[in-house]
C-alpha cells in the first residue's frame, strides 16, 4: 500500500480470477478506503436510480436462437472511425487514485492491452498526457466537465489533442452535484490531487468535497455550449449525460458527434429512470446519424448485449473495472473487460448472432416479472 | 424536557445537521414519548396506503434535462396572492406539543424564518392568536375541522380572520377518524389540551382520544357546508381531503378558492389509493381555475418536483417537519425545510427547471418498476 | 379445556378486545391443536392462490368521498328476502368443533347477535336441528355437499327444511379436496364426530382424513344435478364455489336463487386466480338476476368494501370467525362481526357511502402497486 | 454408497414419501456431493432466467370448473404414436450417475413402471442399450447433442435405432455451455465417464468440465444440420431448445417431427425469457402442425396444467426426478413421476378436465401478480 495525505492506495499488480463483476464490489470494499469507496460506490438521495439501473435490464430479454448457424462469435466493432476488440469501452470515471496508486495511467494500459478504448475524466489522477502515453497507441477520448473559466476548457482540449486522444467526450449532466449521501455520512474530501486541476488557480482537487470541485464547472450548459467546443476542437465530440429524445436531438443539431446515454451510474438525478430504460427512445430519436454510447449498470455480457441490442453501439462500464483496477492494476483491468467480454460471447453465440452488428438488429421480448 | 400530564416535551432549540428526512422518524422516536410518536407516525388499518404514499412516487419519473442552459434555479413561486420563497408548505398537522413544548409556535417561526407557508390545525396545542403572532408577518393559512357546533366554527373564523390568517383550510375527509391501530394499541390520549378548544364546552382536548376529538366535528359534509363556510368568512377557503375529480369539482363548484389533495397521510381510508397517484387527475379536473396544495408521503426533494410536475402548486409536509420540531424547535423545523429545499433545488437543476413554474411543465415518466 | 378423542377443545366464552383480523390467527394457534389449526389454516399446493386471495384487494383502491353529505352509515341490508344488521356472513365453514367445544351451535348464537347471517356446513360438528334451533330465530342457510347418496342429500335437504333454514347453499367445487399439505404433515384426521354423518352408513368422520370425507360426496356434479337439488327442495338453492362467468350462468340456467363467488379459502384449485379478481366478472355475467355472494381472503373492513363494489350482495368470512369462535365462544364471533362490521362502517363514511346500496354503486380504481 | 474416482454414488431403492417436488432438492442435497448436486441445480450467470421459470408459471391462472360433469380424470394420452400413461415425461438430462450408481437404468425403469416416456441424454452415465434394455419394453426417446464428428453422430444414431428408441431428440441450444458458476465455483469436473463417450476418442468425458464436453459438440448448427439429421435416420426427430417461433418454424421447415420448448432449465442463455413465457406463442407457430414438448422449471401439477393449456401435449421433468433417483432409485423416479400425476389429476378434476385433451382446450386467465 502506498501512502498519500493519509489515504492507503493500492499496489496491486496482478490477473484476477473473476467470478462475475457483481462479486468484485466486497472485494474492492477490503482495500479501498471507506471514504474513496463511498465516493465510488455510491449514487444521489436514496440510490433509487441506482437500484433501478440494475433492475431495469430485466424489462427486456434475449431471444435464444439455436438455429442461427454461426459459431466463435467475434465481438470486435468498429465506431468512431476505431477497430475496437471490443464493445465494451471504459466509462470515463473520476479520480482513480482512489483505487490503485497509479491510477488511470494503470486503467489505460488495461483497456490497451484488450483492444478496447478507454476514456479519461477530466478530474482524472493522473494528466492527459500520462494516461494517453501508458495506452501505447491504443486508443483513448478525453471527457470534459466545462469550466466556467474558458481559458482552462481550451487548455484541456489543447493537450487532449496534443496528447493524441481521438475524441472529446463533454459530460452535460453533472452541471451541479447529485446529493450523494454516503459522500456526507463519510465527510469524503478527495485525498489526491486532480492531475488536469494543478496548473489551474482554483488548486488540484485535494482536500476538496465533489461539490467543491463541481462548482468549478459551469452550471449553465446549453446547446450553445456544445457547439463552442466543437467549433473550438477539430476532434468529434460525443455529448454525455443524455436521457432523452429532446437532449439527443439538441446535441446532434449542434454537431455532436454521438450521443452518450448515461444517467451517471445513478449519482446525479435521483428520481429519474433507469439509463437503459430510455436507451431505446434515444437512440430511435438519434436514428443512426451518429453512433451512441451507453452506460449506467452494466454488470453481466446479457446486459451489454441487451443494450448493443437496444441501439447502443458501445457499452461503457466505470464501477467494475475501477474494482479490478483496484484489486489488481493494469491487469486487473484487463480481467474484468475479458470477463465481460467473455460472457458477451456465450450470449451472443447463444442468441444465434456472429457480430456485433448481429447484435444490434436482435430482437428482444418485453416480459414484465 | 417539560413535562405534562405526565408527558415529556422535547424542549430542543438547535439547528439539524440533516442527512434526509426519512432518518428523522428514528431520531423523533427517541424523544417523542411512546403514545405521541404513535399517534404522528400512524396511519390507519394495516398502512397500506400509507405505504403506498410512499412508493407511489416510484410510478413516475423525472427526465434529466442536461442541454437547458439554466443555473441557480429558484424556488420562489407566487401562490394565492403571496410571494413564497419555497413551494413547500406547512401541513396543518394537529397536537404539535406532543413533539414540543412550543408547538405550532416554534413550527410557525421555523416556516417563517425559511419563507415558507405555515398552516395551523384546529386542534393546534397553541392558540390561533399565538401561533399566527410567531410567525412575524410571514404568511399562514387556518385550517378548520367543521363543527357540529356553528358558533364554534364562526368563532374560530373570525379569530383566524382577526389574527391575520390569509386562507382557510376545510378539511372535509375526517368526518369520522380512520381506524389507527396505534392509538389503540397505545390507548393514546391527548396529554396536552388543544388551545382552540380551551374555550369551548366540550372540552379542551386533554384527555381524549382522537376519535371523541373527532366527535364534536360535523360527520355530514357536502358542498353547501363548503358554501356555507365561504360565505360566512370573506377569507378564501382551500377544501382540503380532495382524492377525486369529483369533489374537486363540487369544491370549485362551491366557491373554493383552492384544492388540497391529500390522504391525509394515510391515517383515514386504508385502501384507498396513494395520494400521489390521483393527484394528476384531480389537477386535470380542476384545470388551472384554483391553485392544487398536494400532500401525504413528501419526503425527497424528488418527491416535491413529481407533485409539482403532476399538478400541484404547492406540496405540504406534516411529520418531517414535527420531528424537526421535536429535535430542534423553531431551529428543527427551519432546518427540515432548508434541507428540503435543497434536495429541490438539486433536482431542478438536473432536470433542467430554472423556475417552479418551469418545473410545473416538466415531463415525467410512467415507467414501472 | 374439553378432550375429546384426545383432542383439546376450547370452552372460552367471552367478548374478545380484537385489534384487527389478522391478528386473531396467532392467537387462536395459541388454543387449537396443531392438526385441528392446520386444517383451517391451510391451503392447497404451495398456497400461492391463498395469499393472493389477500393480495388481490390491493388490485382496486376505494375513491375517498368527502363532500358526499352522510353520516351514520347503515350496515343494514336485505337480500334473499332477509333483513340483515350487516353485509358480512358466516361462510358454510366445516368441523368447527375443532376450534370450540360448542361448534357451530356457538357460532350460530354469535352471528344471530349481531343481525347477521350463519350458514351451516355438511361437515358441522353439530346437528342441523341443533345449530338452527341456537340461532334463536335468526336466518340461517345450510350447505349441501351433494353425496353419491341420493337418500343422504334428500335427508339433509329434509331436516334443513324442517330446521326453518332460509335456503340451501350447495357447494360444488370440492368434489375432490385440493391437495393441502398441512394436512399431510400433520397426518391429519378428524377427532371430532360431524353430526349430520352420524346416521349413515359411512360413519360419522371422527377418525377419517378430509380426502376420506370428500370421497362419499359426489364428484360428478353438473348443471343437471343442480336442477335436480333445485327441483327437489321448495327452498331456494345458491350454488358455491362459482369461479368463471361460464359456471354462474350455468347455475342460473339450473334456477340457482344466488351464486356464491369463492374458491373455499385457497383449498381447492391451486394456481387458481384469486377470488377477488374474478368477482367482477363474474358479477357482470350474473347482470343482478340472483345475488352474489362472496367469500375468500376478507379480513379487513376495506375488504368487505372492495368486494361489495365490486358486485358481491353479500359478504362471508370463515377462518377469523372460527378463530373468534376458539378464543370467545359465541361471543367471541359475535365479537369478530362486530369489529370487521365497524370497520367497514368508517370506510364506508370515508367513502361518502351511506348504505349498503350506496357501496354497490361506489366507484374502485385500478391502479397497480 | 459406492465410489467412483473419490466420488460417492447413491444406491438406494425405495419407494418415496413425496410431500412436493420442490422438498426434494433440499433432501437430495444432502446424499449427492457438492460438485455434482452443484451441476445438478445449477443455473447461468446470476440465474434469473432459472428463477423466472418458475415464477412464470404465476403469470397464468387455472379457471376453476365445478359443473363440469366430470369424474376421475385420466392422464392417458397419445403423441408420436404412442400410448402413454401420463403426459409427464422424463427430460433427456445428462450424467445420471452424479445422483446415483444405477444411473439411467435407474431412471428409465422408473419411468416405464409409471408409463411414462423416458428420454435418454447423449452425456448419459449408462449406455443407449443398456437403458434401453432397462426400461423393459416401455418408449424412450434419444437426445442427441450433435457433435462435429459426423461418425460419432451416426454411429449414435444406428445404436440408438438398433436400441429400439422411438424418436430422436436433437438438442440445438447447447452449441456453447452457458456461464455456470456453481461450476466454476465448485471446480466441477465429471466423476464418471458418459458411456456413449467410451468408444471415441475424445475420450469418455470423465474428468471433463461440461466446457470441454460441450467443445466436442457442433456449435455451429442450422435448419440444413437438422435436415441432415432427419434425412439420415428413420426414426422421427424432435428438435429441442426452442424458444422462438423462428426457430419453430426452421424446424418444421426442416422436417421436424415435433418442437421441443426449453430454455435447458435456465442452465444456457440467461437474461432470456422464462420457458412458459414463450411457450403458447411458439405453440400458435406450430399451430398443430407437429406435437410440442415442453420443459423448464415444472414442479407442481398446476405447473404441467398451465403448460398443456398453452400448447403444449408433453411437459417434461430433470432435476426433480434425478433427486427421486438420488433418493429411491428407480422406485424414487416412479414416485416423483406418481406424485406429480396425482397433483395434475386434482388439478384436472378441480378444472372441469376429464382428459388430457380436454386440458389443452381450457382457459387460463392472465391476471398479473
Amino acid at each position: 500500500m502506498a501512502i498519500i495525505n493519509g489515504y492507503e492506495q493500492s499496489e496491486n499488480e496482478k490477473e484476477l480470477d473473476i467470478l462475475n463483476l457483481p462479486s468484485l464490489e466486497a472485494q474492492a470494499k477490503e482495500i479501498i478506503p471507506k471514504g474513496g469507496f463511498g465516493y465510488i460506490v455510491g449514487g444521489s438521495e436514496d440510490e433509487w436510480t441506482l437500484h433501478a439501473n440494475r433492475s431495469a435490464f430485466t424489462h427486456k430479454q434475449i431471444v435464444p436462437k439455436a438455429l442461427s448457424n454461426i459459431e466463435n462469435p467475434l465481438t470486435d466493432t468498429s465506431v468512431f472511425g476505431l477497430n475496437l476488440k471490443t464493445p465494451i469501452m471504459m466509462a470515463p470515471a473520476a479520480a482513480q487514485g482512489l483505487a490503485h496508486v497509479k491510477g488511470e495511467v494503470d486503467t489505460a494500459k488495461g483497456v490497451a492491452s484488450v483492444g478496447g478504448l478507454m476514456a479519461q475524466s477530466t478530474y482524472s489522477s493522473t494528466s492527459i498526457a500520462d494516461t494517453a502515453a501508458a495506452g501505447d497507441g491504443a486508443p483513448q477520448f478525453f471527457q470534459l466537465y466545462m469550466s466556467k473559466d474558458w481559458t482552462f476548457n481550451e487548455s484541456l482540449l489543447d493537450e487532449a489533442k496534443r496528447a493524441g486522444v481521438k475524441a472529446i467526450i463533454l459530460t452535460v449532466d453533472a452541471t451541479v452535484d447529485g446529493y450523494r449521501e454516503e459522500d456526507i455520512v463519510n465527510h469524503f474530501q478527495f485525498p489526491i490531487p486532480m492531475a488536469n486541476l494543478t496548473k489551474f488557480s482554483e488548486g488540484d482537487g485535494a482536500g476538496k468535497g465533489i461539490g467543491e470541485i463541481y462548482a468549478a464547472a459551469a452550471q449553465k450548459i446549453g446547446p450553445d455550449d456544445v457547439r463552442r467546443i466543437i467549433e473550438y476542437t477539430d476532434l468529434p465530440v460525443i455529448v454525455k449525460g443524455i436521457e432523452s429524445a429532446e437532449d439527443a436531438l439538441y446535441a446532434v443539431g449542434a454537431g455532436a458527434a454521438g450521443v452518450y446515454v448515461s444517467n451517471h451510474g445513478g449519482r446525479q438525478l435521483n428520481g429519474g429512470p433507469a439509463s437503459f430504460d430510455v436507451l431505446e427512445d434515444v437512440a430511435k430519436a438519434v436514428h443512426g446519424r451518429v453512433p451512441v454510447i451507453f452506460d449506467s449498470g452494466v454488470r453481466r455480457g446479457s446486459d451489454v448485449f441487451k443494450a448493443l441490442a437496444s441501439g447502443a453501439d458501445l457499452v461503457a462500464i466505470g464501477r467494475p473495472a475501477i474494482y479490478g483496477l483496484a484489486l489488481g492494476g493494469a491487469q486487473g483491468v484487463a480481467s474484468v473487460f475479458n470477463h465481460l467480454n467473455d460472457e458477451l460471447k456465450i450470449i451472443m453465440q447463444l442468441a444465434g448472432t456472429q457480430t456485433i452488428e448481429d447484435v444490434k438488429h436482435a430482437p428482444l421480448l418485453n416480459i414484465r416479472y
